[in-house]
């Protein structure tokens, strides 16, 4: 995996070769964004199976129970960890597991791991595609955290409903919120944009509502960790506080997410648990440490933006405007229709 | 001048002996915070003077003008720099310029210094009194930047009345924001706080609205670097979006300022100047830089806030409920008949 901690001062790769690594990846930030994660998780799963191919039937089933239990503990907000999580074991189901030969196993969650991955990439182009008629020519659009290609399996969420209105031949210039504390909109945001050769500008996250006072912001657009059934969304600490100020500028705010980010069993925001991870992340960053030693810290690392402050909700199989319980859940009774048939 | 700048990591002091320097301090933020700019600047004129009181008459008077000129070129916002160098000419303009040795001149100035910064005091004093009164027994307290002794003679404006309230018997828990990119907040406050052992606990900017959302919030105090007129009210960048925040949560919203920093002259906030700063301010911190080079930034580092989403303003005066143009004209006006009188 690119230890995204490092970026974009360094590129490094980290080698893993069990679910128990991965879990520990995912825990410390080396890989983060929901659809990132939920890929990494698929390929923690199949890693353990590679890893366990040799072991006996009942050792390597045992193994991979517990690695997934690993993976599942390692962040709590992100649905897609789960969701992933999910389907590794839905396809696990299908296969004889008391006939089938272990390495054979392995191989198929390997394919699993890679089909969601592979999918991932789909997705995003298709909701880049639906999205994108949203941002007007010459848009100038603020996005906060990193909703990118390094939040998922390529092309973004977000910052992919951007890259495809770009293709489609719009000038868009993106404000990027720095997102403190872990600094998403600074160093990946920024990076991935110039990458592309995408105009932006970096800001505090302070800075949001006086750019937006001044007139200088046409629509915000972030992704989701998690959607409840009523459109409440959590992402990345500050989007709430985002999508407070452009109701009151009457800016549009999107979410980009896939329905794998959409979490039926959470009926409101208020259900959806929100990491608070450690004071260092606050206090400074990285080695560099400004606040007084020994002060009291609050660092929750995500939000709930309500549904009725959520303009649109961009997903795969199309946009949701003003996101509400009903509309949420016919879409997903569509896809699973479609699923049985 | 203690250097805020290595804050709470070191105290260091440094010595000044022009009204060049001392400009260049103000600018680079050796000294940060309204009132406390308005002290230096006026400091800065009187060193000034005793520099050139053995030079003849005509130097010592170009070279006075020069040096306040230097001082009112340092930072563009806060108006108590400009009421401060308008005072410290008004004080000269009472002095026979022509008969008086120049030395008894710039002992008449350093005098004056002596006396804004202790009336300085005073009124953060008097504020605190007046304003203590708003915060109810066990308040957790939301503030944004610094507006406590560091950012004043001493005492505080918007601490200033947290201390009072505590002096007062009053529990306070205060919420520190961090104030990105600066850090103002999380150098200066939860230190100074710290100090005095008020419970202080330090979030990220962009955890102020979740914890309103979770109703851990009772009230939100910041001081001002300039207030209009009608009542707008710049302050650090940031505080308009916690303004907007603690508006949708239905938590005051009181700002703490002295007189000196209502600008008559100033009609709305849409007329006060806004400070543009360094891209190395935001594309890191100190030595730390971790965005990508190169990348385009916007740094304002203030903003306004509509006196319509201001609870009430806190002055020596007395506490201005709802501020508009006409409760702002009758204080001032109250004011000018007293001092003539």
């Amino acid at each position: 995996m690119l230890d995204q901690r490092l970026l974009p001062a360094r590129i490094e790769y980290v080698r893993y070769d069990s679910a128990a690594a991965v879990a520990a990846g995912i825990k410390t930030m080396v890989v983060r964004g929901a659809p990132a994660i939920g890929c990494a998780a698929a390929y923690g799963v199949a890693l353990e199976a590679l890893r366990l191919r040799d072991q006996p039937r009942d050792a390597f089933l045992a193994g991979l129970t517990h690695g997934i239990a690993a993976l599942a503990a390692s962040r709590p907000t992100a649905v897609n960890l789960f969701w992933a999580l999910d389907r590794m074991r839905a396809r696990l189901d299908t296969l004889s597991l008391r006939a089938l030969p272990v390495a054979e196993i392995a191989d198929a969650l390997l394919a699993e791991a890679h089909a969601i991955t592979v999918e991932d990439v789909q997705l995003n182009r298709a909701m880049g595609t639906l999205g994108a008629a949203l941002l007007p020519h010459n848009a100038r659009v603020l996005t906060h955290c990193n909703a990118g290609s390094l939040a998922t399996a390529g092309h973004g969420t977000a910052l992919g409903v951007i890259r495809s209105a770009v293709e489609a031949g719009k000038r868009i210039h993106v404000y990027a919120d720095e997102t403190r504390p872990f600094l998403q909109g600074a160093r990946l945001t920024a990076w991935e944009l110039m990458q592309d050769n995408i105009p932006v500008t970096l800001i505090a996250d302070n800075a949001a509502g006086l750019l937006m006072r001044q007139g200088s912001i046409d629509a915000v657009i972030v992704g989701a960790d998690r959607v409840a059934a009523n459109g409440d969304v959590a992402n990345k600490i500050g989007t709430y506080s985002v999508a407070v100020l452009a109701r009151r500028h009457g800016i549009p705010f999107y979410v980009a997410a896939p329905l794998s980010t959409v979490d039926i069993n959470t009926a409101s925001g208020d259900d959806i648990p929100i990491e608070e991870r450690a004071a260092a992340e606050v206090t400074g960053y990285g080695d560099t440490q400004w606040a007084p030693a020994g002060v009291g810290v609050r660092n929750p690392v995500f939000d709930v933006t309500p549904a009725e402050l959520v303009t649109a909700l961009i997903t795969e199989r199309g946009v949701v405007c003003a996101p509400d319980a009903a509309k949420i859940a016919a879409l997903v009774a569509v896809r699973a229709l479609e699923s049985r048939s």
